[in-house]
């Protein structure tokens, strides 16, 4: 990281409170994990099992909860959630690159567009007919943004997004490259031995605070639209399929496959490679594990598993194999508790 | 939707079929689902579950099933699939954008090309060295076409997608944003530690009416090509690595991976997140279940499934801990089985 | 493929060793399959399984193992390892297009990047501030190079490839199309039931002759780097989250997910579609299996496999129903054995 303006810890503590504990004149100029800190940079303690790692660490100050707070002689700062501290001062050490006003000279940019005074449009990128972007926004190199697309403010495109035709982004929305958004839905109707394309007409609309993942692609909906509420946190790769509605913050990890028309509530944690059958609904602070396929409703918060444990590969053909009789199994089973039931009447 | 010139019943019936029921001169500008349905829109019912939706749908006119065919008052088409009826009318009433001929003038395209007259290539494609496309076809924004790719006639390349060397892409494909037709397959041979590259030297040959994803993946051959015959849809992020052949008219579902020289029937229906393994056969008119791993060669029609269930995490950890033990249990049961064998034969 | 000059198999064996039996002026221009192949072409044999079409092959010479060097009559090179030595001779046969000097002028190359001589810059391709790129390097068109970056000698991106800020490619890597390295890792942080973006501020390095598959993404590390060391191989939509290490010479197939923070050992192979949970190690030399999930740290060497078999429908719903019940069938068998048990104590 090239230097930067160094914030004491004083000033640190003005913005986001905390106990400051030591020299609050402790200048730091950028964040750092416990193990590769430098003096100059700040690190954190969230989880007791680095508490080694403390002990060893160069950061020439720490950001740590209460229960901790005299793990360490350096300078700290004491406060409620390390982790949210932590991620806090990073933003503040760290912000986002202001936007260049303007589009650039190779930029194709349609003479319909709208687009706020202080937006930068980035080389090669292409801005659609009638499309709307708000005031702040950054669209990076390479992006196609399609006909009547609006995008809201401070929105921020990384390098080859594509968004199709009529879609809406929100306000402080970030879309990191490869993303797609707005592709036709896997609409189809077989005829006479062909399939026959059902056109895909409703959008995608993407609520404010949204971040959305590399090469992950979100479906416009078949005739309804598809729906991304604000706040929603979806990482890289990830399918979500037309006409899928998800709540306000839920947080999908990547790879997850969200099938058509299921509804997915507010607040949930999706697991990774994990996916969700379609035209299903699941409640609101619903868990997921990663790699875990929900193929019916769940209506009650909680966390829900289905991944299969591996083995060593001798082991587990051993098991898997039975896998295939476990329903004769349990016929089994249940004949032996019947004669063994018959055998101790005649005893006794 | 913006508004469109209206279409009556009368009109629909004539081009597509079916019985009118009600006034043939019911003009409908858009198809709705019924539950947002407004006055000048047509819906349908393909499924008795949202009977209850008819009831209440404020749509202009409805297509119908012959068994529902006095389900509402409604003005109505009476039809034997009202899903593909529907899907016909939504075509007609939502043609795909007509090319604008010519190519942008920030499109890069090599002097050697040969481009039918009415071609739209949009601003920032590339078109490589003798790279061939059919009439009626549109390059979108951002494409990358590599040297000696021929494209028929009326292919839809939409945004940012890239097209290896010398791959062949039939009449009539779309190809969705992201897709990557071409790519290396991955081969390579250990020697001395150090893997050695295999050069990928077959090609991609596309038939006719493929529709292809969003970020798909299909890898060109090793030293053969990767074949998708006519007709097959493939839904986003799916990866078809080298050598692959998929049977005409098969149609798969997001997420799902094909390794290398699996041979796929005809009229297959594959699920989401689904895998086949590499140098299988799957027969003709197979279907197979969402998140289902398909390790051996299939060679009946028929349904083939398993996706492993999901529980609540408590349930599940009980349960998924004796999967480790399944062999152990079923050698118990056989001992158990022997020993009360035995305890009969001395009873009796 | 294009006609080119022949190599005799004395040149080739001169190059790659081997015996050579029958005429050591026999000339190849080509490789193929032994199905496929045509006069003026070379096959090869490397599974015995193959041996029929080793008897049918119109091929005009063959390379073969000790073990089969009679297997046919044609003139032949006999060695160690077929595969690898086809491998070689298809890279004699297909090397890789030189690069063409320069940046193309539609290309956006900004005046502070540091480009070697013999470079080549494709076609719309954008590369950023204090940009470093070795000799012999490819960039291909549509390429989007963020700033700060440095890619090694003879890189070879394809077309659409996206590098954010500072990441760092070392020699000879090979990109294919929609990869993505770079983005921002998946990291956030709950608070006052908003999601609090965790900065991410470490890099990717990828270390010498690493291979990228298209439509794969690697993440940024959150505070330190995510490392892909040396040789390592990735296939098609891989998923590589931040902070992850992938030690040298390990070849991951496609589709395959990497969780945060996890540490793969060198010279593993893992199948398409696993999974490595975050914070995990796995020794080196591991082998995973397609489709298995990977839950817990691995410290020993062998072969790990968790992919739930599948079958016809309606066995597998017998046999999954009972999945539900696995641990009240142990508990029911534990049962049965103690009854069992206190009964044979009574008849002894």
């Amino acid at each position: 990281m090239s230097e930067r303006k160094p914030y004491t810890l004083r000033e640190i503590a003005e913005r986001f409170g905390g106990e400051i504990i030591g020299d609050p004149d402790t200048g730091v100029r950028q964040v750092a994990t416990l193990e590769n800190a430098s003096p100059g940079t700040l690190t954190f303690l969230a989880n007791e099992r680095y508490l080694q790692q403390l002990k060893a660490t160069r950061a020439g100050a720490v950001i740590l909860g209460t229960a901790m707070r005299d793990a360490t002689d350096l300078p700290r700062i004491v406060c409620a959630n390390p982790y949210v501290y932590f991620a806090r001062v990073s933003g503040l050490l760290n912000p986002a690159r202001e936007p260049v006003p303007g589009a650039h000279a190779t930029a194709v940019v349609d003479r319909s567009a709208v687009v706020a005074t202080d937006v930068e449009i980035g080389p090669l990128a292409v801005v659609g007919k009638h499309v709307n972007i708000g005031a702040g926004s950054v669209i990076g190199p390479g992006c196609v943004i399609g006909d009547g697309v609006t995008l809201g403010a401070a929105v921020r495109l990384h390098g080859n997004v594509t968004i199709y035709d009529r879609c809406i982004i929100g306000d402080r929305v970030i879309l990191h490259s490869g993303a797609v958004i707005g592709a036709d839905g896997f609409g189809i109707a077989m005829a006479d031995e062909r399939w026959v394309k059902i056109p895909q007409i409703g959008r995608v609309i993407v609520g404010a605070d949204v971040e959305i993942g590399a090469n992950t692609t979100i479906d416009r909906g078949a005739i309804d639209d598809t729906v991304i509420e604000e706040g929603v946190k979806l990482d890289n790769q990830i399918q979500v399929a037309h006409n899928v509605r998800i709540g306000a913050h839920t947080a999908i990890a990547a790879c997850a496959g969200i099938a058509g028309s299921a509804k997915i509530g507010r607040y949930c944690r999706i697991g990774g490679a994990s996916g969700i059958a379609g035209h299903i609904t699941i409640a609101d602070h619903v868990e997921i594990s990663a790699h875990t396929i929900i193929t019916k409703s769940i209506d009650k918060p909680g966390t829900y598993t289905g991944a299969y444990p591996f083995e060593a590969n001798r082991e587990w053909r051993r098991n898997a194999a039975q896998l295939r009789h476990l329903s004769d199994l349990a016929e089994r089973l249940r004949a032996l508790e019947k004669k063994l039931a018959a055998l101790e009447r005649r005893e006794s």
